[in-house]
């Protein structure tokens, strides 16, 4: 069973829109090497999840990044929603109601033929797509789940690998700061998870000697990258695991298989959380205007607005 | 961000293995109307959400729902994971770390080139896998966000409905109560959701009369459904909302729109769940071992076993 | 633009249910070389027809042709209703009109896991679906139409040809009578397209000598395809032109380059067509009851049943 | 069955070829929610209609509208063929029927590189293809056909009022006439067809109050549409059935759910329709010539060239 | 450059058609783990390979690989070919060139309505085809090929690894003898391949210690596998390089990765291959007879039959 | 089995990378008419290759041209590679084995967001990719495989002439001396393929006359192809066939079908074939290193770099 909580696991830097970052980003959400794979992998992974019941490590280690990466769904999803919004620029009778774009024969979408993808503007809202940087959609065919416990933590280190490798190649596409923030967070992430799934081979046998990180980059010069290297972020991991019934921590341990002199740690449950998720203006140009003030007003009108109290099952201290 | 609890959503009751019943159940997981669409296209709403700041209830109300649906694949895809587990029956040298099937012309995997989806057993190791009951895999392009409150709302509510309409089929087809527990389950969740929609929609203008609900089956007399229906929960809704912060229950409350007498309600915030996940056995003919005997020592030979102590962002009282 | 008679092209014989012949059928649907890929093919390559003015009879031919294969596509997809319809040969409470399987333990759907695609079953509610007989969705990606001429019509007999082929292995596929009296009609309209193009390709250079009909098979001795070969209905074309605007007659003339002894001809608009179209029976199990009892007689009391008096934009003598 | 008539069912306004605005129109044509997917949701709905016999009017207001959406599949597709005629402006020697693009080093379709869908000049010939503005093929996993009643016409409200919606967005992304003209007149004729099956949901019981049309939008400020609601087309649909046995006016009468003051009507079987269908000029840089000169002479030479008569099957008189 | 010579890599064994295995063997060509894609991976990666001029041997083991995996597509192909040929065990007029299936009422095709995959007999011939086991198409998606040589090592040794998991488990589904031979031959060149990329890797860093093999299995006591163990063929590897100019052989030398007391080596350039490829007999029932007997005469009619003296670019002695 | 020679089949010109023209010859690898396909389609025609006996010249035509086609996926494929590299035309600080490409802000990846296809720098390290040039990857779906051998060769005849008139496209599309070299053999092989299907149909009994080529372009004016019809390549097959078991030149002689007034031959086994492979430069900036300075030192520290002696099956003449 899992819950949410209304913070993104991270902070989202501030920029201008940019509709081809956007679309280069749409590779880390719905690629096949992006978080919406990598999520569902290891949460298959973890459904199916076969071995001695001594075995429940590894399995709390697969759930437990499965989790996380429902987050990064939701962050670098949000990041590419506020990377396409506003970006045609046009600036409309936002005092209409209903707008009135092309009255006066305006093209206010008329970038969309030409930067990015067009589905963002004509399909969705201006607003995240599950599909990759060419427009293909994400496919169920992507997830490997074999079975068999060594090949599955082989293959989920190389995805982690590969996942950074293209974030790295990300970072050297785009300048925009709202993209490289969110970017740099994953290539960090990416290396822990990277980390904890070699860690875990290293229990089963494999000696990595000098061979990680792979692939070797030189992202820790990144500044944004920098900064979250130098909190050590590549080496800790979190359980995600609201009851504290998780056993990763059993293999979470001991010297980094990167060679970078940290240990590998789970200090914590989850990371502290970013900002809270919020609610995006509408866009009238879309005709994405949510409930319009009439129909607002017409809430209020037939119902109580006061939340009713809900009584909680798990307890929590809000951190928003 | 996400947490999650090591406990399924609901209880899965205890029956023979039945891969043609698992595959049938494929439908449920991978499937265009299935809780891996739903969970999808409501995270993709609730990230991409845009209105007024005053319409975050409805974005709550995706989000709580969307929520809700990672807890249905969990359910659904652990059911499946269960058909299939030595349906095969093959009972080999179990003493054997590494069994011998085949070492003397056996061929414990037969039944897997008539019965089901031929995957369950060559490409998994007896688990669900991320396709449909005809074996397509899932794609990106079954989501839908228009980001039109009121076209997603609709489209929402005729997705829960034509999900319940597929369940009922389903508990039509198999008498397998593993497989029967679960689909009643989903079918008087989707009843729910498809109540909340509905009720959306009411406070947006449209007045159902009686035409819900959309279909109009016999469910309710089902015994596992009946059980459920009694208990009311077709009218409860959850907001999986750790902090508090969820405005769902502003708009889930008065009438039922299904016209069954009933008021709808946000009690809690989750369900208390149901029985814990575990680590299902190995699969020897499948080369399916986990971490085995020796690698186990291993791991207690090179490490401490105890975990280490996680503390908590989030604190919460298990309900294991 | 194109209008509607409410009667299928061909008669279809009566027989049992048959949901394995269904299944197969659906390659003469949704496979690559059924009904909705050359009626999608032709009429793109109408669409897009390019040429000397005097080159309309070849553009003529193809939308004639293409014309008819939304019929055949009719006629197809309501034979495949058929051998669906009830083939789970439930006969349960029909007097109640929501019916009650599973009830008292019943799984009237129980076939569905074991025959033909159960996709017919749980997906559609016992009718034909856009799909091939291994179950892969028709694609866009199958139609061809590459502009130059000559290739269009050589890549459109090999099309029909190849459409010949695989109903002719279908007709060895079962014998059932509903089955069989369209894979009959089919084969041998697919010979009279085959005829038509490469009588187009004559006209353009080519002598085809001994080399047709492409494949060389025995299916004039099938007993249903020799009653309409005895008809000549392997060397007629129609227009489907309602106006009498089609110049496609100027080709469609001289000695049949199957070598046959016929001549191809263009005698009528259309054929006579056959049975009308009809509403099929409610199937309770699938919750398809259509407007149940109690809405119709909603509609009954809220309008006036008559139908309004609607003009004829083209003048026409029903056949029904 | 259905026939064809030589005319478009509504005119194209002229201006100059846009490739860019010619790959936009295709998500109108071969996309998720584009003309492909409605005519053939409606023709399955149609050959797989169940219900009391008193049901039919409900069959033929879907068999109506599918007939309709082949005219609008030709209308647009020929839309889109003008638009990306031409578009690379070559000007070579047309007096050599074969061309000499390529000879001095010329490089004709160079365009193609950088705007809109390259193979709108590599696969195609400067024509319309079966794909989505970001080239995904059209698959037959778009098709729903649940079988139930309510939940097929829901779904088809649903699905043109978001056709609807992507068509008030394609207007404001280009000011190209010929684009405008027929992303007008489809806006117009799907809020017809979101009346016609608004409407046959209040048959069965649903009030939409004010709900309607989703999406409120301000297309009725675009000229070319306003044009086409002053003269009530978005109210009018027609049968489409050549010899009067449809009873969709049965169920099309009555205000307009839409709440814009007008009744429902059938007054006509078709519209008048436009403009004739055309043979398209050759584009030798594509090797597209048609028939070239010296075949059309030999056309001549070998056969009569004057059509032999073909006797009517059903009488028009026509509009050409 | 590539050359062929008309013998198979490794002899098939004899025994009854098995559509059922046939099937199952589609894993193993057209599956995401299949024969197939370790062609295309290798040769992409080969085609696209960077690196230091002194990286050439890394290059030359893909390519000699790579080489190798056509031939596994032609073994594997090959057996499918002969596991579904004659399996509907039609025995009809063979005297017949052009047969009479169904003239009596016979379905000489009937069995594959239920047993393997329909498009066996429907759309080829009785032959393999470049699909999976579940009948989804081979997809260029399945290419890995990041161009960072570590990552595309580890994938490699990954994807060889889960292709002799896959094959282990297709050995426990069927005892057939013709799937058997073919199986086990390709479980221990998938080993080879494993133990020259783990070597690779154990080049550039990595200490596998008792990690390999990876699975761990009991293929070794299946009888077919053991005798080509015996042989130490899961050792041995080959340059495919007809002129002497691969280096694959400076890493492929040393204690094998797999802990079994071998060394690797490359003795020589390619196998001494097995039984020659073949024509098949003709499949009337299929309308596959090949060039017929009157055909066959046409041509010895009109041309002289004697081939051609070819002249060697390349020698080579018959090893036929 | 098949042979490789570590040399291109012919030579590619030199000139800038031009991502634009790289993307648009992904048509030619991975498109639906592309040579993936070609090769694929031949080779699986080959192993299901029907009929009597002597028939092999048919089965030995198709092998022949298969073989070749991956010769011609090899070429294509690394004048893509070459087209990409360095195309964006990063000159960072090479001295450094890591680089620093983002350092100072650098962004050396940006040109990828704006031309041809981001996936080249993206998923790939600057090299082709298995998919077509509007980023569709291959599909399985694509081949044609009848069993029929008439309808299978005029299948292929189709092929390789749409094969023709795409790559007569894309020459209209560049100027590129690179890729216009390449394209430029390819229609000159894909004219000497069509010859062959051609005369094989010719022995089977049609009379094609003044029809070919199909398409008539004006191609033999394009200088690059100029130069290949004076040598008569157009009319020249190989067999491709190490051991000299083909009977493919049965059938390859006689006056071309084209009418250029040339005898197709069959003089040798293979061309003399072009210039070697080789290992393209490290790209620092896309992490694609290959084995670094400090890894090529390991390997010389723990391993005789010496290549072992390997002894040969087939002996050779290097023409490198």
């Amino acid at each position: 069973m899992y819950l949410h909580v209304q913070q993104l696991i991270h902070d989202i830097a501030q920029d201008e829109p940019d509709p081809a970052a956007a679309n280069a980003l749409q590779e880390g959400l719905g690629g096949q090497f992006g978080e919406m794979r990598t999520m569902m992998q290891y949460l298959f992974q973890s459904m199916n999840f076969r071995g001695d019941p001594r075995s429940k490590p590894y399995k709390d280690l697969m759930q437990g990044i499965g989790t996380e990466e429902i987050s990064h769904v939701e962050l670098i999803g949000t990041t590419i929603a506020r990377l396409t919004d506003g970006s045609p620029r046009y600036q409309g009778k936002q005092t209409d109601p209903l707008d009135a774009p092309g009255g006066g024969g305006a093209t206010p979408l008329a970038s969309a033929l030409t930067e990015g993808n067009i589905h963002h503007y004509l399909v969705g809202a201006q607003g995240a797509l599950p599909v990759d940087s060419a427009g293909n959609p994400w496919s169920g065919s992507y997830v490997y789940n074999s079975g068999n416990l060594v090949l599955d933590l082989l293959y989920n280190l190389m995805l982690e690998s590969t996942g950074r490798l293209q974030k790295c190649r990300l970072y050297e596409m785009t300048s925009n700061k709202t993209a490289r923030s969110t970017i740099s967070y994953l290539i960090v992430r990416d290396q822990a998870h990277e980390n904890a799934y070699a860690r875990a081979l290293e229990t089963l046998g494999v000696d990595w000697k000098k061979t990680l990180p792979i692939p070797k980059t030189n992202a820790e010069r990144f500044p944004e990258v920098a900064a979250l290297v130098e909190q050590g972020l590549q080496s800790v991991n979190y359980t995600f695991d609201l009851t504290g019934a998780s056993e990763a921590s059993k293999i979470l341990r001991g010297p980094s298989p990167s060679n970078d002199g940290t240990e590998l740690s789970v200090p914590r449950q989850a990371p502290e959380g970013g900002e809270p998720t919020t609610v995006a203006p509408p866009r009238f140009e879309e005709y994405a205007p949510g409930a319009d003030p009439e129909l607002l007003d017409l809430i209020a009108a037939t119902a109580e607005l006061e939340a009713a109290e809900v009584e909680n099952t798990f307890e929590a201290v809000s951190k928003g």
